[in-house]
């Protein structure tokens, strides 16, 4: 997607250990209107895939999974990260381990929302490793749901996670592919 | 908002310790044309305000956030809980007492993205003794922005969060305002 590869070289910042920080726009102040287009194009790729539902993970998945909610005309689930108060009674559960944040979490979902009879696109706002991604499709699995496939905003190509679940049969669109950064130069050079 | 009012009655579970579940709709699972519609609300309410930015927190506000953002055409800043590696440079902190969790933790929001040429519309999804909005108000005084008031989905009224805001001369718009719940009976009255 042209519009998101031109905000990335904008306003995309690359550091050391293959950092892109996209906070401007993506996952501290959201631009709204770009999450916006980002979510008409999912629904155009997976327009004739009968999704029911959208699967995210808090929190910065939420933004992009809203609009591309917006889109399909359904609801938006979004994982949590750990088992609160406010969740009560029978819920699907699954490991996640965190590049960011050094560590390993449980992200939750309700059995109340996810069943055989959906089925769902994954969106979130990164892929790298596909560690998150793996949680929610073993959670999918475990509520009997169909997937349709995942749709990403930045996929970071070098490391691999998006291109381990094309070569399981899992279709993911990603919105822009990141091949290559240097945190010398600030280049960012994406996959075509 | 009578639609907001009526899915809480229909939807909502009341439970013992004056716990609203709205998890179906509101804060798991969203309903995201509800959403826009309380976007739409809170455009009307505020929009001779002058709004530059949308402020929520993560992670449950940023679902509503992105939808009132998306009315006024400007951009969703979210406070993060916690200073991850991704957040670099200066930012404005401050404490929230969480009722949910029962913890106190730091909310943080770079200084890159607000300063005194904003004005501020404060947007969450709950609203019960005010904590995580004082918290949200302190980062807006201590950057110099104005603040136009604060958008809620939900308020409980008789946590009296909301009042002492407007006792301050905050001006406070709830889309609902819960004045009595009954764990009991599952009867909830709404303040008119």
């Amino acid at each position: 997607m042209q519009l998101l590869e031109n905000r990335i070289i904008k306003d995309g910042k690359v550091f050391p250990g293959n950092v892109l920080k996209v906070d401007s726009f993506l996952n501290h102040q959201l631009d709204v209107d770009l999450l916006d287009k980002m979510g008409l194009e999912m629904k155009e790729l997976f327009k004739d895939s009968g999704v029911t539902k959208i699967l995210t993970i808090e929190a910065s998945g939420i933004g992009v999974g809203c609009l591309v909610a917006r889109h399909f005309n359904c609801p938006l689930l979004f994982a949590k990260k750990s088992k609160t108060l406010n969740i009560k009674g029978d819920v699907y559960t699954s490991k996640v381990e965190s590049f960011t944040h050094q560590c390993t979490y449980d992200i939750i979902v309700s059995k109340d929302f996810l069943n055989e009879n959906d089925t769902v696109l994954i969106v979130d706002d990164f892929l790298a490793k596909g560690n998150a991604l793996n949680g929610l499709i073993d959670i999918v699995n475990q509520s009997g749901a169909k997937l349709a496939g995942c749709g990403i905003a930045i996929e970071k190509g070098y490391q691999g996670g998006g291109d381990k679940l094309r070569a399981q049969g899992i279709r993911v669109e990603s919105m822009a592919i990141v091949e290559k950064m240097d945190d010398k130069t600030g280049k960012i050079i994406f996959r075509r």
